[in-house]
């Protein structure tokens, strides 16, 4: 869907570190327009974010009248972002529009409202998307209580009791997963498609054993490659299993004996949800990419009702 | 040390992935002329190696008369390099000029030997270029019966026996530093110069009571960056102790209650002996650069007496 001029009642924003993805709304909540772009934060300055957002929205604004509301999450409200939109601090509700951040526009016809991000001092750590998606999951689940575990480049493990995110853990798994695959010495014998299920399997029980030897399991997959003749496939599997072996090693107080969701892409969520099985716990898996729509949305029908 | 046309009698070449190092050597072993290029083998195909050796020695080269030998040792010997080095099956002995591969040149002034390096079934290993530098401590060392740690982009642990690498682990340790700390989300966080040894310390303690915590603490450093203005320095050697902690992690078989010598750049040595050192173990540093000449040297005096 792209396109789509016409009844824009607000506008919503996943604003991340490579992407920016854009939804034209109407007063119901429908979606109007869709538009996604490569100039996510770090491809951007202060003064280049609302050209950016314009280059994909501004036809679909109407001249004169009222502002057309922009609600944003994401890395647009980092220190190094569009305007900073300061932490809320766990252990806290995911943050709303009284929480949000306004930034003055060169254009009339928008007001733009940033979220906040949510930090934990001890240990230190801190999300920006991540709580609007959990805000989306808690808008259909307010009464979850549980673990939630959000994959991805830094994948988020969250605790969450009585509508609030009581502690997190991240894990640079799937930035060391990007980096090792393309930009190491191993990437050379994982090059291909294809998935091996049981190497996954085998390679995250392994990392859950022995988690200490991950730095000597990635270069043994080179040596596989080179010695044994390895698949990139299996190659990749392994690569996968070891690292998400490590994570839940790692995040074993967080999803031990805990009601665990996972919300993510399904390929991914995938891998989690087979990886916890083993480990004996059932996971469910929930889109994340509809999950920050509907959390944006939250945040937009709750500003409607208080704010107007 | 550059130039030095003369008395060359044989050339020593370390031909690493990234780098070229090249010595102009005499018959009595002296280094007439050292040459460095960034011309490695992942920048070379196999119809290239033999003009960038040129560029750097070619001068150097008597017209006419006894071939001048020419003993190589590293990448020059992978697969994808100038001719494939069939690995040596540990456990042996190092590699010497009776495991070299003869390779035909177009330039009929030089013999060129390519060293192999050495592989290992269970569990997949190999190194290139190592062998050569274990094959130069020994020379000085003969009776060394313990572990050898090599530290770098792909640290080595080596068991040494009655002369013979006995097994080995290869951690990717070095390479993870450089892929986190220069092409990371965390490489914001490390920008600038310094050193801090507690910090160091404190992370290696911190990662061989929790080795499974890695890829959770390397984005707890932008965290702390984030939230504590945590130092660069500090981070630094935070990533830094995080890694060697998690290897000494994974190689505690190696060297708890051995007789461990450290071979490598005095600068990253140094960490590793002080690591080893809070755990008990007094490791003798020794420099890696002096040894692979040593062991090129080495070989070709083993050439001279058995082969002429």
């Amino acid at each position: 869907m792209s396109g789509g001029i016409g009844h824009t009642s607000w506008i919503a924003v996943d604003w991340g570190t490579s992407n920016l993805r854009v939804w034209g709304m109407s007063g119901d909540g429908t979606v109007l327009a869709e538009h996604r772009s490569d100039k996510g934060m770090a491809r951007l300055t202060r003064e280049t974010f609302e050209p950016a957002l314009l280059d994909l929205i501004g036809d679909a604004l109407p001249e004169g009248g009222q502002k057309v509301p922009v609600m944003i999450c994401g890395m647009a409200g980092a220190r190094q972002g569009w305007a900073e939109a300061p932490y809320l601090e766990a252990p806290c509700s995911p943050p709303g529009p009284e929480n949000a951040t306004r930034v003055a526009t060169r254009d009339p016809r928008i007001a733009v409202y940033i979220l906040p991000g949510i930090k934990q001092l001890h240990p230190a750590d801190v999300m920006r998307g991540e709580e609007t998606q959990i805000a989306g999951f808690l808008s259909g689940q307010p009464d979850f209580d549980g673990v939630l575990c959000l994959p991805g480049t830094h994948t988020k493990w969250v605790r969450i009791s009585a509508g609030e995110v009581v502690s997190f853990q991240t894990c640079m798994t799937g930035e060391l997963f990007d980096l090792v695959a393309t930009q190491s010495v191993v990437a050379q014998v994982l090059q291909g498609a294809g998935w091996d299920d049981t190497a996954f399997r085998e390679a995250v029980d392994d990392a859950l054993s022995k988690p200490q030897m991950l730095a000597a399991r990635l270069f043994n997959l080179r040596a596989r490659g080179l010695l044994e003749g390895q698949d990139p496939a299996t190659g990749r599997a392994r690569l996968s299993g070891y690292l998400i072996g490590s994570e839940l090693s790692a995040t074993r107080p967080y999803w031990l004996g805990a009601n665990v969701a996972v919300l993510g892409a399904e390929s991914l969520s995938r891998h989690y949800c087979a990886a916890l099985s083993a480990q004996g716990v059932t996971a469910l898996a929930f889109s994340g990419e509809d999950l920050v729509l509907t959390g944006l949305r939250a945040a937009m029908e709750k500003m409607s009702k208080e704010f107007t």
